[in-house]
């Protein structure tokens, strides 16, 4: 697997048009991602019974199993919380696109983020519409420009893209995201797109998803919140030469890896651009009896507020995670477990079995100073592993979004 | 119902002694509280899988279903993490006050809070045992002294007590509880003390104890951290001259009132204490399906980084509480919600039927800046509410968490 360049454009067959439609002040927002021919979708979205119209649209085109052949998104404005006008406005922005490339609008896949509970400009969203469709183009600039629309108060662009080789034939995997900004007046939501032209189908495609999205997106956290609009979608337009992906293709194996690391590096970037965040947090929990009981812990770790507080402080309070594994859900032997941080400055272990052991302070200190802190704990009940990301929580998190409409 | 004076020591036949024993520097931090007559005993504990040696103590003793004679507090050293070191300190600490009162150890409860993974400093313990037993008073200022010396980082002790009469017979209930101070190097941890002279079985006290639980501190939230050391306990001496509170006597309905007020008050009044936390905030959420899910939805916005940020900065963020009450695992009709704030400053109503309405920004933004503020957030599924209190999140909270050990 080697990275490449041209985020969700290194695939073969796909273009995008991105313009700034006066939804924000000056700025991209909004993009149209096309497939030249018809690609198989996969989606995860939102558990919030709070769902924006967008992620209701796509949830019917993705539970329909056919192929899609493009994507319309808008940053600026959510379509969350506008009753049946949104809904209406989806049924639009999807429409204007069909008409557009000449297909039909169930091949039209529809997202927003943005301010909540403002219907959508439509007329500014159309002459959108209309000029990113006559910007289509598959440059590595046409991807940049695409990851940039997507954005919202993310302080930098989220892209990927990989190759894997099989029987000497490629087969490329690109990405973008926006990670957790706060909207006025609202919450952090996540997008992430994929596509690629392996040949694989869409029940196939799901199934990975569902599997991929539980260690990747499902493992981080930045505040807690779930956001009405969180989205993936996965466009796989077939158009590789490659032997198609399948159970037991020769090219399922490399596909598995380099589909996993596109969502899980998407995953990471969404973290390290956290709001308020001055530290990127990696947290492994390895020996759990189950697999579960190592996402559950590895999960409550990054989560807890008291944790993330004392990673501001650059402080190894191992109590705050020792507590966060506890009440996870998960089940361990509080006595059978060791605790240990890590960074470019070096390596340090604070607790042992369960009973803390006397370390350097100066060193602590010094290791969690640093930007990136690996932490591990281990517990003495079984095998399985998880890894979980998070950033701290800072008085800049605070500022942001306590002073957001102020 | 009426409220008195003298906390935990309200009720006929319980006596307190307190000391500086030095465990914290130069304040109060011990604490022994006994019954003249052997007591019934209710308990209800952290539900995290990590618990410090004194709640498996005490534990032990709750489903072993005896009468009790004394509860002996210290404060400034949780005795978590510690071992077997830790379990055989509690048993200590249980006999010495048992050989005072010339009881059995196994008829006294222990509780410690504040650092953990330090050993207790057992000789400084043992010499503040003796120095409480021998100060031992049922006077106001001895249930206040007790009140101090439970308390770690609380800005002020938190002490109440009531008394109902029955055929012209008194009942009493009083409490003390400590709230969410960060001991080093750990986590918040809740105590809550109750006593009453009532007559009353320690099954049917269980019980009780169990769905008021529920209501109270279950319904509060600092920074959604459980500690290992979590504990509420409740001794009943049966020396009132009033019926016996059981199922369907005429004690019952006023005693099972007292009880719940009790216990929420002090819930209240450690949300109030709550770090960092300028604002108490009170959630009610009516008109839902189950009792379950108004707690779910009340409990979720509370705890949520989000709104308590947004409450911090007096913003009226209705998008934040509707998101939150979707993720909280209820089922509702997001398009039959209703959002208003209320507080001394005037009542304004923000979301009607799932869809934003037009409201004065500068009155929300009056109300909001109050201390104390209610939301309400109706549902349109049922009948069922349910209130949740919780406070914002400050800078000043990631200042002390943050900053601690530095």
């Amino acid at each position: 697997m080697n990275r490449i360049d041209g985020g969700v454009l290194a695939p073969n067959g796909f273009r995008a048009g991105s313009v700034a439609a006066g939804i924000k002040k000056k700025k991209l927002d909004m993009t149209v991602l096309t497939s030249d021919v018809p690609a198989a979708v996969a989606g995860a979205f939102t558990t919030n019974v709070v769902k924006a119209a967008p992620v209701v649209w796509d949830q019917n085109i993705v539970s329909g199993k056919h192929a899609v052949r493009a994507l319309v998104v808008n940053s600026g404005n959510a379509n969350a919380c506008t009753g049946t006008q949104g809904d209406e406005d989806v049924q639009k922005m999807a429409q204007l696109v069909a008409d557009g490339l000449d297909v039909e609008s169930r091949e039209v896949l529809v997202c927003s983020t943005g301010v909540i509970g403002v219907p959508l400009p439509m007329e500014k969203v159309a002459t959108g519409i209309a000029s990113c469709l006559s910007l289509l183009d598959d440059s590595i600039d046409a991807a940049k420009d695409s990851a940039a629309a997507i954005c919202t108060t993310d302080t930098f662009s989220k892209e990927i893209a990989v190759e894997v080789e099989i029987d000497g034939k490629a087969i490329r995997i690109g990405g973008m995201a926006k990670g957790s900004g706060m909207i006025h007046p609202n919450m952090a939501t996540m997008l992430s797109f994929i596509t690629t032209d392996a040949q694989v189908e869409a029940s196939y495609l799901q199934n990975l998803l569902g599997s991929t999205v539980i260690d990747s997106y499902n493992m981080i956290s930045v505040d807690g919140d779930t956001s009405t609009n969180d989205t993936v979608l996965v466009l796989a337009n077939g158009t590789s030469a490659a032997p198609a992906v399948a159970p037991g293709s020769v090219s399922e194996e490399q596909f598995i890896e380099a589909f996993k690391f596109v969502h899980t590096e998407l995953a990471k970037l969404i973290v390290l651009d956290g709001e308020g965040a001055g530290k990127f947090i990696e947290v492994t929990v390895c020996g759990a009896r189950t697999k579960d009981d190592a996402r559950l812990m590895a999960k409550s770790v990054i989560s807890s507020n008291l944790v993330k507080t004392a990673f501001f402080g650059a402080d190894a309070n191992w109590g705050r995670m020792l507590c966060a594994m506890g009440y996870s859900g998960a089940s361990f032997d509080p006595l059978a477990v060791s605790i240990s941080y890590a960074s470019k400055a070096g390596l340090i272990a604070v607790m042992k079995n369960g009973v803390p052991i006397a370390f350097d302070e100066t060193l602590a200190k010094k290791i969690l100073q640093e930007k990136i802190i690996q932490v591990s704990a281990t517990v003495g009940d079984g095998t399985e592993e998880a890894t979980a990301w998070g950033c701290d929580l800072s008085y800049e998190y605070v500022r942001i979004n306590g002073d957001y409409r102020s």
